[in-house]
């Protein structure tokens, strides 16, 4: 099940970030929905790398749509998106093959497969993402029916506050001095679902928050994660943590959102609020201290590869499609979506 | 699947609050464990009510094992643990039945399923988590084939320290005070597995970060997760973040742990960390804005049944429970253990 | 997963033959349906044995609902059916614990597990069929709010034809006549089920039919199924085996049903139809070779505990529930019953 | 979870008849099993249709395998294999789009989807089946590390025995001569797996017979299955169908095989024996009854595109594969393959 995510809408994704291509199959997916390849294409291209502080690696990141849509709308059937891997330079990566970096998952999936991909990160790379960004694309034009937005940003970077532009553009400074350093620098991405109906998720195990939390924190950086006003929670009393409920029109709903959208796991019609804690790039070029696995002695490792200065931005896109992921995975198992063929205006 | 988790060693529980009795089905134990009504009592026991900071609510928490075990060691055939529900005092909650209480599930459930359970909270209820302490004391019988052990504790009660002793007695009479002003309070809670193999997990959605934050966040009143250093990693260096990797004896791992046990989702032999945030009991006897649903009308609630002053002890022992889950899940899945029939001393 | 049936609409049994209890989980099933204790009762009664030709052990099969229902309808919430175990003999089971029986899961579950339950089957006995039926009971109220009948009856016994009331008067002679010489017999076994309609099922994997298969060779005894015509079609000319398509008011559909109701795995909106060949019950009272596991050395065994001389009727009735149930998954998968609750009359 | 089959060793299969590709991912295969295009290139030209009778549409099934395999070896990591759709020619298709063929899943999809894929048989179609191929050839890799081999053959077509290359030759006039006349034949496809070790597969709902059946009658056209002697269960008696039990050497085990390798849906050791009755092909140059979509009148369909005149053969080999998946997905859960790395010769 490690490759697949969601119950109704399930996204199988495949692919090695150095071998031929990644991509995605979307099983579950109703027919008549629209999909084309500019949607994917959108998608797809929020990945490219932040000037200066992402990676060199230029990917054109071009979807091939190979099956589940006809003449511009969904048939019902698995829709497989792949996309070709086509800027691959292994070089960077063999000859520091038995030197795991430290921080990396290079040490873990040696232990447990007895093998890292030589060819740099396998499936525990960024270049992972790009197969759930497109199944992002499919999840968002499902949510489109619902008028349901997702929306991502790097609220800090850096350590610094990102939100506004001027912000963000002193923060990138900061991001690019310290990768002068040879060092690295993490951030806080914050997620937004808005439009999304009251009485979405399921109790127990199926909560909204739990899927979320399955969903988000398998994007790899992310050590933290919140909901609403999060961790302050912790340090509230009930009369400042508890939404007031009051009745707007026909709907009965917290007028505050320090719950982030959600109780009990279950939607409140309020917008879904989630904030995460990105760790700094594993990969800098200062040198650690790590163990070679050929001579079995303590060793030196510095990344000379191309590699992201810092990952937040990327994370943010990720995360965005993920949580289109959810909802849309959630809608059709609570019937917020008919599960077989959608029908009229949009659909 | 709402009320299922796991993919190898899987729980459904089952339960309302107020109803009969609660309980799980543990699905893929193999046979051979010793497993004794001790055991899971033992577990149960854990549960029992903070003195004057937990409800006044009794339970015997007394489990009936209906199948999968004879003569003191599992089948290799689901287990049924069930467990009645003695203390059920379901007046307090019908005058509120129209009224949602602010934070509380009672709202979202009444949106999704057109109805509360006016007997008290159904399976949006601490009492819910009982029948996840009987799961967790099965996969603790598994992790002990394995020298695995798993520990929680309250380490913030009430914005106050409470890791030791004298600071738990200080932080425990804030919550005291701050109840007898009609309001509630929160906590963090830290969970510790030690004994871990490295090469546990799977990557990509089945990483082993990513089921603990499903598990974990499916505990009512979770409002944060954090691995490691957590938060604090968005704000770290490279260098700062990353743990050296050594070589000790024979195994290569990292010489400190501010990952918090894994990389890239699969442990690296070191404790797993991870960090919970537990908002306030929404459940407050202060006066707290609402909806009557049968009026349609603004109006006040203030809980008068029996309630916790504060979760988050009862969040630490679920956070174990469920913790235990994930790893007995994951050794099977795995390979750590065999599948069908454990064998030999202590199996 | 072995012991959970369904996607959508999933059940879960447990219990040992000998054990304490037998019963179900249900997770899936919408809020809203109404549900007595008699609509299970009613369905549990069906399995009383055959006079003369069923097991003498009687059980009173009273079904306790733990979970799941309030007031007489469904939370929503999982179901807890359980049905104790009253009339338990182990003793005849113990005499032959090292003794397989010839055709009885027996050898298997020694070579599987390194035990069987000597207390008789464990869950391989006809008993473990009590908790699908409790299960069937649920998914046939789900089944009457699109009134979907599930019918079934043995069309065959002990080799002569049982489908009209005087038949099988003299097939039960036969099966007794067989049984006094110490030996059994089999049957065969027709499920329909009317009013599933058109459209019902999913392609590939999901194909009505293959779901049924799962659901239908996993009850203990059954060596074969056909659909429709069944074996027939293999010596049968297309323009035999099509079943020519027909306008019928606004419905388009088959005229005839040699199809078994499904075309590609979907219903097309006439009855479906399985047929299902039953062995004779391994357990006679003629002695048989065996091995003795104690000595090692060739044994003979004679089945001396209660058993049913002829099984067929007792699988009739949980391939109904089995059917039952497998459209009840499928009618929520796919949008014809709602997900969270139901309303109106029926419901 | 339509078109994913399996708990542990997972293929989910993608691809329209007539659109760019058709595929499967694999996922849960360990890592080190060494896999060449050649390995799947060989059975993927096992479906090269029968000479004369089956279809003229002929494609070169050359597999991509874009992720997944390193230098020859499996990296534990989703497979995708990918097979392009190189002699698509639906004009044949287009003509008759509304006008469902008797006997063919062209109206159910319709009724469901509310379309057909006009450019013929979609997922409905016999070329769907090159994907399960694709999966089976790395299952059988799988098998082989544990001595298991599956085997199928054409057993009866057109009513003819088949079993022997002479009584073959003359069946296969017996299927030309009567597609001279329009229409179409049947036939009966035997399934062996040898080596299968004792204790393989779960109780239940998990039986190995339930999982085959459910494969098996996933493949379009199957009508009818039976395990061992089948439906002459039926009408045996107990101690004609009761397998006596011997000790041979160190194994006890049946000493017949009339159960067909299975008891209780655990393996006995002994082979493995299905056998499946195969309807005619639908598709038929004789003109049939039909409606037609867009008129709502009653009309005449007649198939001129290309079509096999006997899908039997077809179905062998891809029963076959469906055999090895199902398998290999029970020696992986049960623990007889290891779940995560195969190591030393073979693999």
């Amino acid at each position: 099940m490690s490759n697949t995510f969601g119950q109704t809408f399930r996204v199988t994704t495949f692919g090695e970030s150095h071998g031929p291509a990644m991509g995605a199959v979307i099983d579950g997916c109703p027919a008549g929905l629209p999909l084309s390849p500019e949607d994917i294409r959108r998608e797809l291209a929020r990945d490219v790398p932040e000037p200066e502080i992402g990676t060199t690696r230029r990917e054109p990141n071009e979807p091939e749509v190979l099956s589940g849509v006809y003449e511009g709308r969904t048939l019902g059937t698995p829709i497989l998106i792949l996309i070709r891997n086509v800027d691959v330079n292994s070089g960077d990566y063999l000859d520091r093959k038995n030197r795991p970096r430290p921080g990396h998952a290079d040490l873990t999936w040696r232990l447990k497969y007895g093998h890292v991909d030589p060819r740099g990160g396998g499936r525990a790379s960024g270049r992972e993402c790009i197969a759930r960004l497109a199944a992002g694309a499919v999840a968002k034009k499902l949510l489109a029916l619902r008028d349901i937005t997702v929306r991502s940003s790097v609220t800090e970077l850096a350590g610094l506050p990102a939100g506004r532009p001027a912000e963000l553009a002193l923060a990138r400074e900061e991001v690019k001095r310290i990768a002068g350093e040879g060092d690295s620098t993490g951030g806080t991405v914050t997620v937004t679902a808005e439009g999304v109906p009251a009485g979405l998720g399921r109790p127990v195990f199926g909560k909204l928050g739990a899927r979320l939390g399955q969903a988000l924190l398998s994007i790899g950086g992310v050590k933290a994660l919140e909901f609403g006003a999060g961790r302050a929670h912790a340090r509230m009393r009930g009369t400042e943590s508890n939404d007031p409920i009051i009745r707007e029109g026909r709907e009965v709903r917290p007028s505050t959102n320090r719950a982030g959208g959600m109780l009990g796991g279950i939607s409140t019609g309020l917008p879904l609020v989630v904030r995460l804690s990105v760790k700094p790039t594993p990969s800098i070029r200062a040198e650690q201290e790590t163990v070679d696995f050929e001579s079995g002695e303590s060793a030196r490792v510095s990344t000379t590869g191309r590699f992201d200065l810092n990952i937040a931005p990327r994370v943010a896109v990720v995360a965005e499609a993920m949580t289109a992921i959810v909802l849309a995975d959630a809608l059709l198992e609570d019937g917020f979506l008919p599960p077989v063929r959608v029908e009229g205006e949009g659909a």
